[in-house]
This record gives C-alpha cells, sequence and structure tokens, in this order.
C-alpha cells in the first residue's frame, strides 16, 4: 500500500441516534456489535446498533461518499435487519473501494446502559474485525439530562481518519 | 506550499444548532450553502446555515483561533444576516492566514427536514468551494428523540484537518 | 521522537455532560481549567468540568485505552473531586505510556453561560499546559433548545489527534 506523496489523511464525523424500542416487544439489544442479554433493545430499519451505524458514517464522512441513507437506505430492502457489524464491514468496502486506506475509528456513547465497560475489548475486537481497522469504543452518561439521560435512547458520535490510496506502481 | 518537517495535522470540533424560526414568520430555509424552496427556514443572527457554521467553526477550532462569537459575533454588525457560505469562505480565509492549510472538512446535520440526500453533491460542491478544499456533507435523524425528533431545530457536527505550512522557501 | 515509517495518525473523540448544582448548594463552577466566579457550578464525581472531561476522554478515545470511567470511575476513590486539569494532565500520562505522543486536542462546549470568549485564552493554556500539547477550546449555544437550552447543563466535544511512537534507535 502507498499514499499520494504529500497528501493528507482526512477527518470524518458520524452521529447516530436509536430510541429504545418498548419493552413489551422484546427487541433484543444489539450494541457495539455484541448482544447484551437481559436488555431491551433499539428500534430501527436495520439492528438499531447506534455504535457500528456512526461508526460507518464517520467512515463514509471522511471519504466523501455520503451516508448510511445513501447505501443501506430503507430503499435497499436487503439491508432490512442487517446486523452493524454487517453495515460497518460493508462501509469499509465500500470506502476502499473509493480508494482510501482507514486508519482508524473512534466511537462513544451517551446512555444510561447497558454498562460497557466489562466489554469494551470484546466490542472493540468484533468492530475492528469488522473495519479491518483499529475501532475503539468508549461510553458516558448524560448526567441524568436529555433522552439518553431519561433512557429513552442512545447517541453515539464516532470519528475516523482515512487517506487516499494511490495505485501501487507495478515491480518489474 | 510545505508544511513543517516532522509536523502533524491538527484536528477540530464545530458543532452549530439552530431552532426553525415560526412558521408565520415565513423566513426562507439556507442550509448547506443551499436554499431550500418551500421549507421554514430556521433562526439566527446570519441566515442560521448550521451546517456552514459547523464546518466553519470545526476549522477555527482545529487552527486554534477561537469560533464563531470570535470572528462574526453579534458586535460584528457587517456580519448580520451574511449568509454561512460567506461565513465558511471567510473562516477558510483566517485560517490560512493563520499559517494553516486545510485538508478537509467533514460536517452531519440532525433533523428531520429537509430530505438532504437528493441535494447532497450540489451541497458539497457549494461548501467546497467556499472552503477551499473538500467538504463532505451528510445527514441522519433522531429516531424522534430531543429537539431535532420534535422537529424544533437542527443540530450539525463537524471535525476537519488542518496542518500548519512553513514559509515557502524562495528558489534563486 | 520518531514515529513509526508510514503510520497514520489517529483521532478520537470525547462527550461529556454535566448538570448543573442546585443553585443552593453553592457549587463553584470550573470549567475548562478555569474557576468562574460568582457562577453556579457543575454536578459531578469531580469537579464537573466537562471541558476538560471531554478533552481527556477524546485522547482515551484516540489511543483506544478506554475511558474515563475506565481510569477514574467511582472505584478510584482517589479522583473524587478530583480537578478536571489534574485528570487531563493524568490521561495525557497515561496515552504517552501507551505508545503515543499528543498531536494536539479540541474542544467546543454548548452552554448558555458562563460567558466564555474574554477567557478562551487563559482557558486554552491551562489545559495546554496540562496535557503537553496544544487544546484549543470553543463555545457556542443551542438557541435555546435542549437542556443547555434550557441552562440546565453543558455538554462538551472533543476530537483528539495522536499518533503512535517508536522505540527510538539508540545512536552507536
Amino acid at each position: 500500500m502507498s499514499f499520494s506523496p504529500g497528501s493528507l489523511p482526512r477527518t470524518g464525523i458520524g452521529i447516530d441516534i436509536h430510541a429504545f424500542a418498548p419493552v413489551e416487544d422484546a427487541v433484543p439489544l444489539w450494541l457495539a456489535g455484541l448482544f447484551w442479554e437481559g436488555e431491551t433493545g433499539l428500534s430501527g430499519h436495520s439492528d438499531g446498533d447506534a455504535v457500528a451505524h456512526a461508526a460507518a458514517d464517520a467512515l463514509f464522512s471522511a471519504a466523501g461518499v455520503g451516508d448510511l441513507g445513501t447505501h443501506f437506505g430503507t430503499d435497499r430492502p436487503q439491508y432490512k435487519g442487517a446486523s452493524g457489524v454487517r453495515l460497518l464491514a460493508e462501509a469499509a468496502r465500500i470506502v476502499r473501494a473509493a480508494g482510501f486506506e482507514i486508519g482508524n475509528v473512534a466511537v462513544q456513547f451517551v446512555g444510561n446502559r447497558p454498562k460497557f465497560s466489562p466489554r469494551r475489548l470484546e466490542a472493540e475486537a468484533v468492530l475492528t474485525a469488522a473495519a479491518g481497522a483499529p475501532v475503539s469504543v468508549s461510553a458516558t452518561t448524560s448526567d441524568a439530562l436529555g433522552f439518553p439521560g431519561r433512557g429513552e435512547g442512545i447517541t453515539a458520535l464516532a470519528t475516523a481518519l482515512v487517506i487516499k490510496t494511490t495505485t501501487p506502481v507495478p515491480e518489474r
């Protein structure tokens, strides 16, 4: 892999917000690429994994190739119910096909639950494998403020760094 | 253009939030550098273009030269009603005058409307021309949560990457 | 200091939200590393300095070493009441010990008060000294929307750039 001489990496931003589904709907919780047993799930066209979705959107944003709606919107029924891990892997593939290498992705989510720290390394391993580049995940609460503080949903914010690749010069 | 040897690029963050103006005020909507016919506009000292404003703030943040208030505050009447495109172009000029080259700017906004995807490329072209560097724009909704979900306003988040330039060595 | 050949810097994200304490509690306000005389303070396990905390979280996020909870959680009583400046300095130490050099940190906060611009340079100097790398701070309001707009609390968002360092090759 070689990079354009003198080229700068590009940064991107991703935001994803999902509401918790009504308890009586018994939706499973998928977040940060993991299944969380016994937790109420998030709503969404896909599995509602706000962390994986924000990571994918940050990659698209850094590469300048649109967003989740562009690539996985409701007009693409093949993605209905798709896992966040699958969408992140597909986003990484699209960004690489557009000529970028991925440096890293970093995500932090705001929510009262699930209790994230015991499973952070597990989540990072799953998302890093999906993206083919380091993905870090961290968590915080909103000090009881706003919809995350009322337990109504989760906000995830992500940033990503990519760099334009050059066509490798074949060796003779 | 040359960069300081061994220097790292710098990253910045920008946030801008504007409320939709009351419908009866018949304020036009300007967002992401575009006019949106038939849509209720955003309030603000300038044109309320949260996307362009967040992009400008991310540039100021990366360069460490303050924020929109520092440069275009209400104590600067010449910017009253100024377009977001004009403020972004001026922000890019200020950042370059402070000795930085601009790598890219990436913005995502959260709002129920306008429907952004059909005009994404048009918006990116206008903002890229204003900044003189690639600006990507993406959009999402908040799953009906918070003020963006109630249709009360728009939140835009941006990140930018800049790098300190050196004084070019004149050729003999 | 030398960097791994061909290595890319890494970007990170940090979010911190604190509620203002009840006025009758007479909590002092610490924000962006500064004491704000006559202002109602923020609640928190530590001093509630959302700007310094978001900066620390962005550093942890960029390096992929967890978050504030990992390093300074309520199970670490030695950090109870610790200043944001102390936590940021400690975060920078942890990130360097993990093998990264810090490029810069950029923070923007959303809140109705305190009036930040007259003390921006002072805040940046204190936080830059704590991190041992440039920290920029900017501010905005939320146009009266959401909990920051109702004066209930402050949201701070940060991004950081770090790069993996190599073990210096000793000279012969």
